[in-house]
């Protein structure tokens, strides 16, 4: 059977069964990234790779090439609650090209890594016909927030708000004119990566959490999976310029922030009576958290 | 400019002047691999990407694809004489690639880690239409081997000996049979990394290593280079069988051992009076020690 005919859901069930383990391992295949114990210290391990045709739409710019490549795994990171220690990259450019590319490429993975206190910690370079941007995010942690715990009675609730990314993506594919939403594009092109929030989570008891990469609809399920749990979905928190978008073009905001993938933000379950100390927190570091449902 | 128009070593130049580091990366771009100090203990991280028109000769199985993309990461671990933790990967392949390939490309990573005590903890798979796969190493060590700390007056040496891969690469791409040469081919498609001998470098007192990815003439450049100094070159310790090849198809063996690469031994440079120590030490993990020359 060929890979494309299986689907990614059959791919990681028979990777998992073939996957002998390894006792260092705390975590395993099948969550944000990987944890490996040593000494008090817990290492997180995650990698994640970026195609420019499937993943860089037209426009995209070097620097939002290598910011994105790095959010992408530094996002992995703040799933989990972890630290950010050091990013690596491995590179591949066609050869035709130009040297400055290269180097702003290079700053766009620079700037990431500042922002988000990881050292840039190096790469391999080689050729390829298209763009491809392997990252590597190593991050610490002690308390690691992982997508199997969710426990019923919790409450189940978001960072942020939803749908710009996707609706980014809508306006750059109908080649819309972009106006006023180019908060939405840049969204897309210059996501972020939710690395305190994360570890004010773990810090406060959140039983469990995913960041929102392939969007809501299929995240929650992968969550409630993971934890072996069903969970309710009662609201949909959109960004309102995803509503003004929509409502002007005649479009469906829930498919963006419910079908939409990118938006980075942390989904995660908490004990209810931990919900407002968490609220407080998170408004803290001017984040706002969304209830959205329960287990 | 291009990038193919510069060449690596300008490129490097180029990346160390750009590149604005970090406080936490006792070493940086230009070695072997980074490393970040952690408490008492120091993490190695190095990533290295193989393609498939590049890197692997035709005839190369799928397991041995996984195990070079492991040995080639492992073995810049074992330059920095450092202890091997976990492996992860962003393996990209065709979409028409059949699930059993995928399976024995996986098989072949998990060998190669467990025979050299990493954990084979995660990975990211994406389509491209060659087989791609960035490997990323974590190590740890609290001796670190670096390629820039050679002294005047150390002796210059190798582990094992030279060019048994090139002289395999030679006889897949002229399709000369195969006959009594078979462990020419299997050095090539199937390397080992010299773990255990790095980390007995660090231990007893070497004062910079490398692996020989590029072949010993370049690789010898880069050590002088990095250390600052002029190393001599004695004597070249091809392999046996290279040498009968060599013979037998009235070719050059110092072709294949000193500017062949792929060879993945330790060159390194030691104080004179620690030569018999590590020769008695490495001969116990079954490796010979041979002194090349002198700093």
């Amino acid at each position: 059977m060929k890979l494309s005919e299986l689907g990614e859901r059959k791919l990681v069930e028979l990777i998992r069964k073939w996957w002998k383990g390894d006792g260092r391992l705390e975590v395993g295949v099948g969550d944000d990234a990987a944890v490996l114990r040593m000494g008090e210290e817990r290492l997180v391990l995650t990698t994640d790779v970026l195609f420019q045709h499937s993943h860089f739409p037209p426009g995209t710019s070097p620097e939002q090439m290598g910011w994105k490549a790095a959010v992408v795994n530094l996002s992995d990171l703040a799933a989990m609650g972890a630290e950010p220690l050091a990013l690596l990259f491995s590179l591949a450019l066609p050869s035709e090209t130009d040297l400055r590319v290269f180097r702003r490429i290079m700053e766009g993975m620079e700037r990431a890594a500042r922002k988000y206190g990881a050292a840039l910690a190096g790469g391999d370079l080689s050729e390829n016909e298209e763009i491809a941007i392997a990252g590597f995010a190593v991050g610490r942690g002690r308390r690691i927030l992982r997508r199997g715990g969710a426990k019923v009675g919790d409450a189940l609730a978001v960072t942020g708000k939803l749908g710009r990314a996707a609706a980014g993506l809508y306006i750059l594919t109908h080649s819309l004119p972009v106006r006023s939403y180019r908060e939405l594009v840049r969204a897309l092109l210059e996501p972020e990566a939710r690395i305190r929030e994360g570890q004010i989570l773990a810090a406060e008891g959140a039983t469990s959490a995913i960041d929102l990469s392939d969007g809501l609809a299929a995240n929650l399920w992968q969550l409630a999976r993971e934890s072996g749990v069903r969970m309710v979905l009662e609201r949909i928190p959109t960004h309102p310029l995803v509503e003004r978008f929509a409502r002007e073009g005649r479009l469906d905001a829930t498919e963006f922030s419910l079908f939409g993938g990118e938006d980075y933000e942390l989904l995660f379950t908490i004990p209810p009576d931990r919900v407002e100390e968490v609220r407080k927190k998170l408004r803290r570091v001017g984040r706002e958290l969304s209830v959205i449902g329960r287990v």
